[in-house]
């Protein structure tokens, strides 16, 4: 293996999702709904499939799927951007993500990472050679520790990425801190990467999008995805949006890393964006069921809940219950409970940091979500 | 645009689609048919959408296609490979080119590429930070120039990359000369990543993978797609298979760059790898057939046409036609007369070396190459 990736181990999701598989465990890990996406989304792929839609799409997007995505933009953000020049589509926000980094990133260049942060983030930064500065977002509230962010910004940052809602805490990014971080992005000529794939599971208050702030649309790359929306993880369909200049690196490194992405799938994306509102309020609405599923059971179990606004995930304190740390709580509740977490130390770059913490997910159906409850009460 | 890219422009593919559907032309050039995938594999995918497998694939495969990857792989060089421990199905053989570079290859190895060769290896080098050693093959016959090649490898060289059959020119590599290559790697440890995607479309001898010949397994990267056997190009679904310490490599690159491939699309090419072998042989009729309507067509109308035994495309000298180059041919052809073609020079380190050269497709069906060669005679 190149020395890039030396470091990483097979993905935390796709050896907890084997583990559930193997242990027969319920899977509250990988974050991936048990319950399927909607019906006219399927038929309209499938519509796609016996209309012919099958050779490759244009590298950058079916066209029809680049303007469903800046129809959903400007209804999100208020802004205006150039389907063909401002919208990257991706094999899924992985890709994009890739891109961005490979696309944007000179060896050397410094980004700033908030941790916990998904696993692709460190990786694709090391494989562009970028320097990674890391800055832990604490619990109870994982807010964005201003003073120290501002000293870890210096005249070779290149990038600060955010993620929000965020993945794995449920933090949602506020106003002020946004706000905080545009300012000093502005200041010092600073790009911002966000991951906002969780942006329509926001339950509190309504998701806002960096690209949205004053003077940030220019210096931002947007990413996003279909899969957490449409409860279609599986198809791999997401994208980048970013002004000319940035859009231009993220292709670049998108030819040549996939080149173009599924096009039956893309024409049922489009089609899946131009879904009405209510489509939204109902899925917000059925996590939210979920989610108070979850969150009472866990508490009634004993554990420390600590609150998400957004996502589907849910982060809770293990040590009640006395395991030396997240790995081997998670190994005694797959073996002995048979339920499935994620501990969140793979989410920092020193693991000592989310020793005390693992994430559930509630993107299973209510069944699910209370057998699984019903596990750790007898069990743990 | 980061360093690693900057040399690099939107991909020929793009550029001469884009301007095919601008003009009008008849596309000859970006190699995807105008004709549908076979109805039992449209059916499979379709069926795997109605069935709910709509979430994340294990990162390396449903493994219902990893074993049909195998027992393929099997038919055709009798080799017996793990499929869980030794395919990783991509997006598209793309991604399975970007994760090998990636995974495999640390900055300054020096890797061995022929030209003409496909625009994806030169810019994912690039992106790994390889030393590229480039080894022209030339005209008629496209050999490969066996001392050449013996000087060009040094104690630095990790890999030697090959595309058999090959594209652009339709040169089939022969056993002598991957026995020498196969010699070569093994006297002085090198690896092969090699390009398979046209395994099935061999028209004068049977394809040979590298990875069937002594010793060669252990050191070969085979990399091949669904798109071009079945005629389903935008599915993107491709795979690499390796000895399972070059195979870790690979995945650990593929987890980061887009982590699985479509879950429906990856059903649908497990029942695509089952066909029956009438299949193939169907397919390798069919393509007869257009490939002789369009050589005979391109010879008619004035063209040296250069022998291609494999792949859909075939390669011709525009000189006759007193343009001053192959860029400048193209140009006329799409303006003049209607037609797509691509320019090869972009196949090159150094553009000079395809100045004479166009690469045409003929996976179209018969009435567009007749209506291409009839435009041809007409303007030409
Ligand atoms: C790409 S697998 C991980 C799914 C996910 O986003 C998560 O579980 O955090
Ligand atoms: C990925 S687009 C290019 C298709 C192709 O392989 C070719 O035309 O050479």
């Amino acid at each position: 293996v190149a020395k890039r990736l030396e470091k990483f181990k097979t993905t935390i999701f796709t050896q907890m999702s084997s583990l559930a598989i193997k242990h027969g465990a319920i899977n509250l890990g990988q974050g991936f709904p048990n319950f399927d996406g909607p019906e006219f989304v399927k038929e309209a792929a499938i519509q796609a499939i016996k209309d012919g839609k099958n050779q490759y799409a244009r590298g950058y997007g079916v066209p029809d799927l680049n303007s469903a995505i800046a129809e959903r933009f400007k209804k999100d953000t208020g802004l205006v951007v150039d389907p063909d020049k401002e919208i990257t589509v991706t094999s899924g926000c992985t890709e994009a993500i890739a891109a961005t980094m490979l696309g944007l990133i000179n060896p050397g260049d410094e980004v700033i990472l908030f941790a916990p942060f998904y696993d692709s983030y460190e990786a694709t930064l090391s494989m562009a050679g970028a320097k990674i500065k890391c800055i832990t977002l604490c619990p109870p509230a994982f807010s964005v520790p201003i003073d120290e962010l501002k000293s870890a910004i210096t005249k070779n940052t290149r990038a600060i990425l955010i993620n929000t809602p965020h993945n794995p805490t449920g933090k949602m990014f506020t106003r002020e801190e946004l706000s905080t971080i545009a300012s000093l992005c502005i200041e010092n000529d600073v790009l911002v990467f966000t991951d906002e794939v969780y942006d329509k599971l926001a339950f509190e208050t309504d998701h806002i999008s960096m690209a949205s702030l004053p003077g940030m649309y220019e210096r931002t790359v947007t990413m996003n995805s279909l899969g957490k929306t449409f409860s279609l993880t599986g198809w791999k369909i997401g994208w980048a949006i970013a002004p000319p200049h940035l859009t231009w690196g993220v292709r670049q490194a998108h030819s040549f890393l996939t080149f173009a992405t599924s096009t039956p799938m893309q024409w049922a994306a489009a089609a899946a964006l131009r879904a009405s509102e209510s489509y939204y309020v109902e899925l917000k609405r059925d996590y939210l069921a979920k989610k108070k599923i979850l969150v009472d059971g866990l508490k009634a179990v004993g554990f420390k809940v600590f609150p998400s606004s957004g996502t589907y995930f849910v982060v809770v304190d293990h040590t009640p219950f006395g395991l030396e740390n997240d790995i081997a709580f998670c190994e005694y509740l797959i073996k002995e409970v048979g339920v499935v977490a994620i501990p969140t130390s793979v989410f920092y770059l020193n693991s000592e940091d989310g020793k005390n913490l693992v994430r559930f997910t509630f993107c299973k159906d209510e069944e699910t979500l209370k057998a699984a409850v019903e596990r750790m009460k007898e069990k743990l």
